[in-house]
């Protein structure tokens, strides 16, 4: 596709910021993901949502595709650039507009930092409860294409169940708003549900109505306990699941995670674990169901269990599972994958991930939010190769096949992005995923948002 | 329309049972709702989801409308006849398959009745959370239909947050499945959240994954409180809301109701009270909890406030808020509606709502399940007339218009079916509701599923 100057200069004179540097587009033309990319025309920046409008009705009118990019933290090429698209930076939208307390909404634009969402809603005793292990570098607005998880998750749920409502830019350029400001509603379909998680595929998301939670008041005690093997530890889980104990936070490092962190960092961490649980309650009664959580750790055959409601301490502990992608990161080249299966299966798909990593010899570490069954197998291989090796991708296939036959996904809170859009037909049925494909038909009629991508 | 016995004889030689005597016809054409309905051909009973199918084949072929009726007890009009559709009845759709207490799943036929649902699952310790008033005498596939609330909607959530996957039979009879036996899954769009709730006309849900949880154990203790007014009522509901305290109940009454039930059953409430609260807590620390709540109901002006722990006496406090209905149909007709507001504005609306009802000269009584900012205004007239009278809609229209200025909307819980369509575009805003009608000819080309309902 060719683009002359005069017709980006329409975009210009309606007063968008149009860049075409080649630096400037190489740099945002990827995410985080090993991904491959195309060449943009241009990095279009609108100001505010009417700018998005004028971008969209003049991308309808040249059919250009739209790429829509915001922290680029993503991790399964679903903001890479195609050929010839431009790419829609919502950088300019990073404000929060406003903080509803008595109704615990807030309302912000899209490029807003996850954490320093939550931190300006802390000031008034809220919480915004979705926490990807992202959340200091993504944003909102990313959250809401991915329909991001996170840790706290297990208690809270993921990105959807926090959105109240959106602002959307269509394809044509219409404004239009999804949702309410109100707890229930049932007008119209539920298109903000289906916004989230569309991985900019279907409009441009320029507002977001978040839902908040009164943030947790006194201790929040952090359990952890060691297992000779997954199993043992996967029992453990289902049991803290099935009793009412509400824990914030409930996961899982597997024994090569454990290893990699004490190479790491020399933690001295357990070396006869095969896992590690790490697990958090917050709000009443916090401290006496941390107690009955450590007591079930121990009756599945836990050793080594703490509890610990210092602050300081706790915060230390959580910090072991925090350090596993740093350490991954530390032994090689990572591709972190992302199934999740029904909770009573966890432990099979920890066992089946070992067995994959074995035969095909490649090295695979796992954590897991382990309350929810999302595992996340981390591919680690020699740094700095053009592309993943062949036995990774073959061994990332299987694992994402392994899932499916468990009754799980390829995907339980990354996205499909590029990476993985030729298993979805497998993951969904052809059925499903050709009424996804109807969906886009009548929201995009001519194919311009994020081609290629999600579905 | 005019379909030839030989058409139907299509859809009794593929073994599916079709009736045409009119009283059957006639018992099934309707809701509970004083909306009007057409001549239906036929009452179509598929015995399973591959009959369904045949009979979706049957009338994309035939180009026949389809109304999906489960039991009848909605009161939007949203499972009506119209002329020369065929009504499709779930009713023999109505086993339980599966309860998978370890993922805390079950999957269930559309007719099985909510509180049956609920009571099957209780037997393994699980509860099926939400609890529309009417939970013993709807089906869960009408829930589904119209994401349906309830009273324990101000801990759990509505129907749509309980809905892990489905099973669908589009229009063109091809079969399809939705959503995922995980907590989390983001490959493809949310098509089980755009099928929840879309009354319908999207397709025919034929199987139901749904999301139980812990069932609460321990003592469940009843929190009532009386107040002068209103506005004083809705202060002590947001402070409880604030506060992390997790109410399962938390119910107003206005002062019209606490006088219909007392004409009704003579119980001896407060006559002075201008609104009663009631509220439950549940699980862990609930006593600590309700305690906490009490204190709150009295610091915001609330009298003779009662906490109960004794299980029956507690049963017999949630029964005053369960006789409002049995209250207002022995005062006379009953028009129920369901607007729902930011919970800040519920004092508002409950006061608009008395503003109303007396420049119309209509008596209006509400419950609200004020946690959640959802109000039913209840418009009582004389029994008998041919249809609502006009200065009842008067006032209605009025009650839904100024919701929607409070940010709020026409309907919280009960849907829109055919009463509420009118208002549906002041609601959404042109633009969305236009997306609405896209999303329904992408997947209903011949616009054969509830035509003229719920958009």
């Amino acid at each position: 596709m060719t683009l002359s100057q005069s017709t980006l200069d329409e975009l210009v004179a309606a007063g968008v910021s149009v860049r075409t540097d080649p630096d400037v587009i190489e740099t945002y033309s990827h995410d985080r993901s090993p991904a491959p990319y195309g060449l943009a025309l241009a990095v279009v920046s609108p100001a505010d949502t009417a700018q998005v409008s004028e971008t969209m009705k003049w991308a309808t009118r040249h059919r250009v595709p739209v790429v829509v990019r915001g922290a680029g933290s993503g991790i399964a090429g679903a903001a890479t650039a195609s050929d010839g698209c431009i790419i829609l930076s919502t950088a300019h939208l990073n404000r929060i507009l406003d903080i509803d307390a008595p109704n615990m909404l807030a309302t912000t634009q899209p490029a807003v930092i996850t954490a320093e969402l939550d931190r300006a809603v802390a000031q008034r005793g809220l919480m915004y409860a979705p926490d990807p292990g992202s959340v200091e570098i993504c944003s909102i607005g990313g959250n809401v294409a991915t329909n991001a998880g996170g840790l706290r998750c297990v208690k809270y749920g993921v990105t959807r169940d926090s959105i109240a409502g959106l602002e959307v830019v269509l394809a044509d350029g219409r404004i239009i708003r999804t949702g309410r400001r109100t707890v229930k509603n049932v007008s119209g379909y539920d298109l903000t549900g289906l916004f989230v998680g569309s991985e900019g595929t279907l409009g441009v998301v320029t507002e977001i109505d978040v839902r908040l939670r009164p943030r947790p008041v006194g201790l929040s005690p952090v359990i952890v306990g060691s297992f000779t093997d997954t199993a043992a530890a996967g029992a453990a889980v289902a049991q803290v699941m099935s009793a009412n104990l509400e824990p914030e936070l409930m996961e899982l490092l597997d024994r090569r995670t454990l290893t990699l962190i004490d190479d790491f960092k020399h933690t001295g961490l357990e070396p006869d674990a095969g896992a590690l649980l790490v697990a958090q309650t917050t709000g009443t009664s916090a401290i006496e169901r941390a107690a009955v959580i450590a007591e079930l750790f121990t009756t599945a055959g836990g050793f080594d269990v703490i509890v610990s409601d210092d602050a300081a301490e706790a915060e230390q502990l959580i910090e072991i599972r925090r350090l596993a992608y740093p350490a991954y990161e530390h032994a090689g080249a990572a591709l972190v994958e992302d199934v999740a299966v029904p909770r009573s299966r966890l432990a099979d798909m920890l066992a089946a991930v070992d067995e994959i990593s074995a035969r095909h010899g490649v090295t695979v570490a796992s954590v897991a939010h382990a309350g929810d069954g999302n595992v996340h197998p981390t591919f680690i291989y020699e740094r700095g190769l053009p592309e993943v090796p062949d036995e990774v991708m073959a061994a990332a296939e299987e694992v994402f096949r392994t899932a499916i036959s468990f009754g799980g996904t390829l995907t339980g809170e990354h996205g499909v992005g590029v990476l993985k859009k030729r298993w979805l037909g497998e993951d969904l049925g052809a059925d499903t995923l050709a009424v996804c494909h109807d969906i886009k038909g009548a929201l995009d009629p001519l194919g311009i948002l994020n081609p290629g991508k999600a579905i």
